[in-house]
């Protein structure tokens, strides 16, 4: 009997679940991470890839270059100087499956078995998936003093590899980083010469509020480049054209970047040049820009849309976070409440959330849930918060 | 100084530098394993994308299931079915982002650092480049038996995990494995519970000569699926359509099919629902079998011309490989020869080979070398082969 990798032992198959939670069509979904449907740009996509295709078949169609075509790469180290980071040339990007795969990149081009990943928890699933096979450990940052610790004093172990955050509306709880703890945060990891992943998918859906510096930027030093700062960053097309893409990148420090191209190389040869084309017809013509504006307006209303229902709907005790952006909101029930509990109750009545205990690599919390407010419209929105409502009170009142 | 994971002191750039060398336009290249630009479908590939994302943008631009599309399996499902594997149904099958990937994924859920792997040297080298980040162990299959031997009796480890084959043309040696030994491999696995990996790329480019039966279709005993045998079966429209639609599927016997779900949603949570929708589109509208056997009236003209200028041009002491199929000759060259040598020269005279020994994980022959015949017209072969010829007698010349 063929005996599965050891890493298994740790394994889970919630992100699984999770994407197929949505699919009964009886059931309300607040469980996926999904984009509105109706915002993809279905023609724009269909004549971006007919025009490259019919265009230049001889290089669309071919094995492409491991780490990316050229001119998307060109255009989003420009992207990345205009935003701050000004040495990163398109030397320093490398194009990727999706960003998930960067995530995967990042951990077998460093991790050994046992190396140490330090993180805020509750943090992205797909991050821990990603890492997983590498069997590492993980470790809290320190926010307690002036700066970040990465490596608490009592522990006997080296630094960690990496420290990985999601500085805006992070998954799952729709928290962003301020200004002063990126600052800090940089600061610790040049202190220490610890490596940054700044996982950022959900940048562009900002809905109120000003963006605070990204962590690249903070960290690069300008000048001539290329970059070879102490950030990683992760962006994608998933969350402003359409995750069918797959296209992501990587902004990476010279001194990375071979490595990262020989990983990327044996993940799976290359990322289709036909898609990586299509995607920078996409950008080019603005199509990406406008599509993103469209998600900001529609999703700024489910997100004021679920707002306004948890406090209309939830009973006493329940508190949540107000996300400035992005795609979750992060529900905390009364002390002692098992959310898996309420994921039963409320799978019974037709509504569909994560338990919070999935999202955590260390200590999980039993008492929250992550509730997504981009998938569906505002009305069953609200919906699906009263019924939820009603299984929490309905909780409540059995246990007193 | 951030420290690269432990697998990367047995690393290489061997494929990026060869996925590079046919680049510079003034070189022949019979470097790379390129298809012919000319034979890609750009139009109906316009087509079948243009299609897909105007009818179907909300299924084909969202994210799609971590093991692909159900009509898609089920099309892969009812051919192997047709080619003899007669338990094997859509729930076998996993779709990948190219058949590398599928490779990466067998590597990531079956191997613990130090585990082996037995195969025919030389092989695949992208396999090997898929497998290093878990630092195995190889072995060679011992063939000189009745039967093959997976694990040398004088050795104390273990069985291997699995045993790898290209049956059908190998790269890079362009050999067909016979019935016979096809037959005997699949009872040696039977015998020792080993998995059998059945990479099959290059198997519709047979040019002539009658394809052995599967693998997959000796080991599957017929009967209701699902089918769970002792081969994982790797394809992949790469060849017979287009390498940019990073298209590839497994075959997976049902005990391990969970394993490699969890696997695949880590790399990079699912493969393109749109690419896939359109891949689907093109086979079932026949433009992948059409321009399959386009391929294959091009390749063999191709073939039959480097078969000829190889007789016509090399010097006693050379001798070569005659594939019935694929996309390389293996050449060796008298005793004594270093390969790398003949390839510096060789650029010197514009024209690109691999040296052979990067395609072995244990004993190189640094005397070989591998020739691609798909990727340049019938003329230019002729050229490159005689430039080629010139090299290897001047060496020898000199040698003398």
């Amino acid at each position: 009997m063929t005996k599965l990798a050891d890493w298994f032992e740790t394994s889970n198959d919630a992100t699984k679940v999770l994407l197929r939670l949505g699919a009964r069509p009886d059931v309300i979904s607040l469980a996926g991470g999904l984009p509105a449907p109706e915002l993809f740009p279905g023609d724009a996509v269909a004549d971006a890839f007919a025009h490259v295709a019919r265009s230049a078949p001889a290089v669309s169609l071919q094995y492409g270059p491991a780490e990316g075509i050229e001119p998307l790469r060109a255009l989003i180290a420009a992207q990345m100087r205009k935003e701050g980071a000004g040495s990163v040339t398109a030397e320093n990007v490398l194009i990727t499956t999706g960003s998930q795969q960067g995530l995967t990149l990042i951990g077998q081009t460093l991790l050994n078995k046992g190396d140490r990943i330090a993180l805020d928890e509750p943090t992205f699933l797909g991050a821990l998936d990603a890492w997983r096979p590498r069997e590492p450990g993980y470790t809290a940052i320190d926010w307690s003093g002036n700066t970040p610790v990465f490596k608490p004093s009592s522990d006997a172990e080296t630094m960690p590899k990496f420290a990985y955050c999601l500085p805006n509306f992070r998954n799952p709880t729709g928290e962003t980083m301020t200004l002063d703890a990126r600052k800090a945060l940089v600061a610790a990891a040049q202190r220490d010469d610890v490596i940054l992943i700044e996982d950022n998918p959900y940048g562009a859906l900002r809905y109120e509020g000003v963006q605070p510096a990204s962590l690249i930027s903070i960290a690069d030093q300008g000048g001539d480049g290329p970059y070879d700062g102490h950030v990683i960053y992760t962006g994608t097309v998933s969350k402003t054209l359409a995750p069918a893409l797959r296209v992501g990148w990587m902004v990476v420090p010279q001194r990375l970047l071979h490595g990262l191209i020989i990983s990327k190389q044996g993940l799976d040869l290359c990322t289709s040049p036909l898609t990586q084309y299509a995607a920078l017809h996409l950008i080019e013509t603005g199509v990406e820009a406008e599509t993103s504006e469209r998600a900001r307006d529609l999703y700024r209303i489910r997100r004021d849309a679920m707002l306004a229902a948890l406090e209309a709907e939830m009973p006493a005790g329940v508190t949540w976070t107000r996300p400035e952006g992005g795609m979750f909101v992060w529900v905390t029930l009364p002390e002692g409440t098992d959310a898996h509990d309420i994921f039963q109750r409320a799978a019974d009545a037709r509504v569909a959330i994560v338990p919070g205990d999935v999202f955590y690599a260390m200590n999980p919390a039993h008492n929250t849930m992550r509730l997504n407010f981009t998938n569906v419209p505002e009305a069953t929105i609200a919906e699906a918060v009263q019924r939820l409502a009603g299984v929490i009170e309905g909780r409540a009142r059995n246990a007193a």
